[in-house]
C-alpha cells in the first residue's frame, strides 16, 4: 500500500544547498559533518525522494574568491547533478553577510564603496540565479542592522536600502529575468539589532518601491518565533496582501538564537496551523526548508532529517482536511459565526444614512456577551486530532 | 537659577487618564489607590506643571453605562477642570477591550451584531472626542486575536478590520472631525495573540486602506520591548513612512508581561537613542505618557512619576544634543561615513550603462574590510555622555 | 467500550478553587463569567468527573474580610458540596498577593508589620488547610520581588524569607499538621522582577533552612516558560533532589504574561515529554491543574476545559508507554547508549592509581566524532507517535 | 589630575584570552580580525593598563591536537608576556564543547567513552592552569544539554553531570591545587536546551556535591539575560549562599542569542545595581569581562572594548558611593524600612508562645496599606544620579 505521507515534485518542497549542507559549526564549535559540493548536496537531495528543487546563496555554488574557471566547473558538475536527479533551481539569493567587507551592512552600510559592492555582487548573483533557472530572488539582509544605534541613522539605512532594491528590479525586468523578489525579515543575529526585524516590516516598505507589484516577502517560521511572534498571523498579513511569494519553514522555540530545526519538530500546534493556513488559501509557491540537522546528525541522519521535514509537513496537510470536515469542528464553527449580512453591510459603504442608522441603535451588551464561543471544546478537538485519537 | 528640566506646554507633553488615574489593580491584586473622577485627574496633572494635555478612552470619561445625565455632568466638571489647568484634550480612543461583548474581538468579532456595536460605540466615542477637540484618534484593537488560531481566519479578520477602519475614516470626513487616525500594535496580552502585532505591521495595513492618507501609527515602547524588537528602529519605520502620528512613551523589559513604566526608567540607552531619533526628525507631535505608576505609589508618588517622565525626556533631549556637538563623536562619524556620489549615483538611477558599468567594476575586499569602524569607542563615548561623566 | 482515557481519582488530577472559578476577569477587562461560590465550584468540579481533589488559598474559600459567622457558614456549605461530589481537599495556600498590604511584599516586606502579618495569615491559613486534610502546603510568593532595586537588597529579602519559612516549618510541626510544604518559584509578574525566578532557585534555598526534609518545589509550567526555560528540565532536577512535592501543570507560550492555559493546548512535544517524565519517574504526587479557562468560555466551555486537562495528561500517558515499547525507539536508544562499567568505574570512585589510569589514557577523538546519534530519526518517530501515525 | 577612572590590577579586573582574542567569526560570518597567538593577546592586554590577570581555556593556550613540543614553545612564549606585562593567570576552564567528540555532552554523553575523555581532558587541564598559577577552574557545559529529550534522560545526565565533579574535586585536593570550582550556567546556546539553566540551579546543585565546600558558582550578565532575568538577584542567591566565587562581567539584551557585550554597554541600570551590589557585600574576587568587542572592530578598537569594560566599572561604582551618600535617597531608605525588633523576634525563633501571640494579634490592614512608599521618586533619583545630573 502506498504510503500517504510520500512526498511528490508536484508539492514544491525545496532545500538550500546550505541546508542539507550544512557542516554543523556553529560559534562554539567545529563542523561534525564533511563539507559537501555542490553537485553531492543534489545527488543527497536526490536520494531523499519527492523533492522539487534546490536553491542557493551565490557563494554556496560558487566560492567568493573562485576563479572563472573553478566557477564553470562548479556549474558543469552542479548541473549535471541536477539532471541526473532532476531537480530543479527554485530560488537564488545573495550572500551579503559572510565577507567581512559586509561587517557593517551590506546595501546600508556607511561605505559608499561597499553599498556598490553589494549592489554589484547582488546583480552578478541574480545573472547566476537566471543561469539555471531560479524564478524567485530572496533578500535576506544579515548584516543590515546595528549593535550601537550611534553608528547610523535607521531613516538613512532604510532608504539606502530602497534605492537598493529599486535599481535591483530594474536590473531584473531589464535582462529579462522575470524574478519574483522575496525579502525575508528577521529581528537579529547576527546583528544585535536587525533594520527590518519582521515579516510586517517588509510588507509595509514594500509598498514604498518603484515596482512594488514585483516585490513579495518570504517569512521564515524561526525569525518570527525568534520574536515570540505569531507565524502564522504573519503569513496571513502577507496573503492578504498578495505578497507571499515565497516560504521559509523550519522550526524554532521563541526567545531565542536562530535554531532553524526541522519543520514541526518543536510546536506542532503551530505549525499545523500554518499548513492549514497555506493549503486553505492554496498557496501555490515553493515550500523551502530552510532548516538544518542537529549537529549530531550524519548523512543518513540528515536525510532522515530532510524526510521528516517533508513528512510532516504532509501529515498536518492531512490532519488539516481531516479537521475541516469534523463534525464536531464544523458544529462548533458554525455555532459562533454569527453573520448578518444587514449589519455588516450598515457599515460596508458609508453613507450619512449607514451612519444615523448606526448611531441610532442600541445593542444589548449582557446578550452579546452571553452567546457561547466554546473555543475551549474547538481547542481540544483540534489537539486531539493532531495527536491522532479522534 | 531655572532648572533646565522644566517641561512647559509647548513639549507637547500629555498622560491619559487612564496613567496617572491608574488605581494599581493588577491581575493578582487589588487597588492600592483610590478612583478618581475624569475632574480629579485632571487637577492632579495641573499639579504636576508643564503638562500640554490629557487623552482618554470614551469610558474613561463616561462610564459605559452612564445615562445621559450623569454623562453630561461628567463632561460639565471634566470641562471645567480643563479649563481650571488650561489643559487640552490631545488624543481620544475608544475602549473596545473591556466590556465582555467584546471578549472574542470588536471588529474582528466572529458575530456581527459585536462588530457592529464596536463602530457605534467608537462613532460616538469620536463624537466625544471632537466634542474635546481631540485632533488624533488613536486605535488600539485589545481584543482584536485569539488564544487559538482554530476560533478564526486571520486574514478575514484583517478584513473585518480594514473595513471598520475605512468606514470610521469616512465619518471623520464627513463629520469634519479632521481627526488624524494613530493605529497603535501590540503583540499579545490581554489576547494570547494579537492580530497586529508590531508598527511594521499596521504600516503595512495602512497602505490598504481607501484613506491611507489620515491614519497613521501610534507606536509604543512597551508594546515593541515585549517582543524584544528595537524601538528606535520602529519609529524610524514610521518617521521614513510619514506615519508618526502619535507616540506613547514608558518603558519595558523585553519579553515579558505589558509592564508600562516611568519613561526611561528601564534602559536609558534606548530611551535616549529615542529621543534622539524624534529631536533629529523634528518630530512635532505629541509626546504621549501612557505609563502609570508603581502599584506602592500613592497620590504624591504619582506625581513625582509624572515629573518623572518628562524630566527624564528633557535630561535626555539635553544629552542628545551634547552628543551630537560633541568632538569625539564627531570625529568618528566622520571617519566612518564614507560618502561617494559617484558611486551612489550608480545605482541611484538604473540605466543600461550604469548597470554595465557597475557590472565591470572590480572591488577590492580585502581593503573594504580593512578600514577602520571604532564602534566600540564611539558606543564608548555614548555611554559616557549618558554618565554624565564626558 | 470504556474510554481509554477517561480520568479517575486514582490519577491525582486536582483544581484550586482559583482556576475552574476563574471568572476571566484581565488587567484589561472586567469579568466574563459569574463569581461562584466555594460549594458551586466544587459541584462543578463534581460533573467533571474523574477529578480527585481540590486546591485554595485561604481567601478562596474565606474572604480576607469575613466574619467569623460567615467563615462558619461557608466552611459548612463547602465541607458539605465536598462530601456530595467525594472530593478531597489536596493542597492549601496562602493569598499573600492580593491585599495592598502586601504590596511591597510579605515575608520580605520592608515594613515589620507586614511581616509579622504575613507569617500570622499562614498560620491562620494552615489551621484552614489542616482543617480540611490538606497534605501539601504552597508556597508562591506574589509580591516578593521588586519593580526598582533601589528599594531593597535582595540578600535581605532572601535572608527574611527564609526565616518565615523555619518559623513556619516549626509551627506545622509543633501542631501535627504533617504538611509537606512546597515552594513555587515565578521570574516576574506581578512584580517587575521575583526574587525567586525559577525552580532552581528555590532547590537551591531549600538547602539553607532549618528543616529541609519537609520543604520541596511545586514547579509550574507557565513559570518556567515565561522565562523560556525547559520546564522538563527543571522537573528532573526536583526529582533528582528528591524534591517533586508537587505539580502545577498548565501550559504558557514562551517569554510572556502569565497564561495558565489548558494543559497541553500550547506546545505538545514538551507536554508529552513531561508526562513521560512523571511516569517514568513515578511521580506519586497530585497532579494540579493551574490553569483556567479562556475568557471565551462559559461554564459548559469550562468543564471542557477541565476535562481537556486531565484527557490531554491521558493521552500523552498512553503515548508515552508506545514511545518506550515502539521498536524504532528502543534500536535507537540501544544505539546511542555506549556503556562501559570499567571507563565509568575509573572515575567513579576517586583513587590516585585511577587518577594515574585516566590520566595515561589516550583517546581517539575522531572515532568517538564518528559514531552514530540517529536523532533527528529519533525525533522524528517521536513526533509521529505524538501525531498518531506511527 | 589623575583619572577618577583608570584600573589598577588591585580591581582585580580579568580577561579571557578568547575575549580580546576573538576573532569576529559569527554562525554567518567569516573572522574580521586576525587570530592572535596567547603571547600576543596578552600584549595586547598589556597595553590596555590597569588589567589584573588573564584567562584561559585549555585550548586557548594549547591547541587540541598540538604536540608536546609545539605545546611546550607556546607555554614558554606565554609566560614570558606574563612576566613582560606583569599579568596574572587567574581562573583557567575545559574547552569541553569545540570538538566533535563533545556534540552531544562531554560529562553526560551517553558515550562512556565521550565521558571518560571529558574527565581527563579536564585532569590535563587543571594541571595546565596550575602550572600558570590559576586559583580558580570554571566550569560551563556547553554540550551538556539536547535538542531533543528524546534523546537523554535528564535526571541521568545531572547524576552523570555530579559524579564527574566529585572526582574532579578529589582530583585538585589530591594534587594540592587549592582550585576554587566555580560552575556557570546557561539556558541554551549552542544546544537547543542546557541541563543547568540558571545560577539557582547551580547552586542547588552544589548542595548534592561531596566536596560541596569547594564549589561555587561563576554567574555570567548575558547568561541570565538570555533567560530574561534579573541578573542582581541572581548575584544575590549566589551572595546569600557564601557562594559566588567568580564572576564574568558583559552586557546582552533579554531574550536572546549570547551576544557577550561590553560591560555596561546595553542596560545601565542593571549594571549598576549590579556593581553596587558587588560593593555592598565586599565582593573580593576577580571581576572577569567574559565579553568580546563587536565583529566591525580592529585591534585599537578592541583596546577601546577592553578599556571600556573597566572604566564602566568604575563610573558605576562611583556611582554607587554617590547613592549611598545621597541625603534623598538616604531619607526615602530610612522613611520605607519600618523595622520592629519586637515583630521580628516573634517569629526570629520558633516557640509556642510566640506562636500563640502572633496568632492573637490583630493587624491594620488599612494603616499597612497606606504607608508611603515613595519608589517613584527613589527610582527618579536613582536615574538622575546615574545621568550625572543630580
Amino acid at each position: 500500500m502506498a504510503d500517504p505521507y510520500a512526498p511528490s515534485p508536484k508539492d514544491k518542497f525545496t532545500f538550500g544547498l546550505w541546508t542539507v549542507g550544512h557542516t554543523g559549526k556553529d560559534p562554539f564549535g567545529e563542523p561534525t559533518r564533511p563539507r559537501l559540493t555542490p553537485a553531492e548536496i543534489v545527488d543527497l537531495l536526490g536520494e531523499v525522494e519527492g523533492v522539487h528543487g534546490v536553491n542557493f546563496h551565490d557563494n554556496d555554488l560558487v566560492p567568493i574568491d573562485a576563479s572563472s574557471q573553478q566557477a564553470d566547473q562548479i556549474k558543469s558538475e552542479f548541473a549535471r547533478a541536477l539532471r541526473r536527479t532532476r531537480l530543479r533551481v527554485a530560488m537564488a539569493t545573495t550572500n551579503l553577510f559572510g565577507d567581512p567587507a559586509f561587517r557593517d551592512g551590506a546595501f546600508t552600510s556607511n561605505d559608499a564603496e561597499v553599498r556598490a559592492y553589494a549592489v554589484h555582487k547582488t546583480m552578478r548573483a541574480m545573472d547566476l540565479g537566471a543561469e539555471f533557472g531560479a524564478q524567485v530572488y530572496v533578500f535576506w539582509g544579515g548584516r543590515e542592522g546595528a549593535e550601537t544605534d550611534a553608528s547610523k541613522d535607521p531613516v538613512e539605512a532604510e532608504d539606502r536600502f530602497r534605492r537598493a532594491i529599486d535599481f535591483l528590479c530594474e536590473y531584473s525586468i531589464e535582462r529579462g529575468y522575470g524574478y519574483r523578489f522575496a525579502l525575508e525579515a528577521k529581528p537579529n543575529e547576527p546583528r544585535g539589532h536587525l533594520y527590518f526585524p519582521t515579516t510586517g516590516h517588509y510588507l509595509a516598505f514594500i509598498q514604498t518601491l518603484a515596482h512594488k507589484d514585483m516585490v513579495g516577502v518570504n517569512p521564515e517560521v524561526a525569525h518570527e518565533h525568534m520574536a515570540g511572534l505569531n507565524f502564522v498571523h504573519a503569513v496571513a498579513a502577507a496573503i492578504s496582501a498578495d505578497k507571499l511569494f515565497h516560504i521559509d519553514l523550519n522550526d524554532q522555540e521563541f526567545g531565542r538564537f536562530d535554531q532553524d530545526y526541522r519543520f514541526g519538530s518543536v510546536n506542532l500546534k503551530h505549525a499545523f496551523f500554518l499548513v492549514k493556513l497555506l493549503e486553505d488559501h492554496k498557496y501555490a509557491g515553493y515550500r523551502h526548508f530552510d532548516a538544518h540537522a542537529y549537529r549530531t546528525a550524519d548523512r543518513a541522519d540528515v536525510i532522515e532529517f530532510a524526510r521528516g521535514c517533508m513528512r510532516t509537513y504532509l501529515i498536518l496537510r492531512e490532519k488539516a482536511r481531516r479537521w475541516s470536515a469534523d463534525d464536531q469542528v464544523r458544529r462548533i464553527l458554525k455555532q459562533v459565526a454569527r453573520p448578518s449580512k444587514d449589519l455588516d453591510s450598515l457599515w460596508g459603504t458609508y453613507s450619512r444614512a449607514h451612519a444615523e442608522t448606526l448611531l441610532g441603535m442600541t445593542f444589548d451588551r449582557v446578550a452579546m456577551a452571553s452567546r457561547t464561543l466554546p473555543y475551549e471544546r474547538l481547542d481540544q478537538r483540534t489537539m486531539e486530532i493532531l495527536l491522532g485519537v479522534d
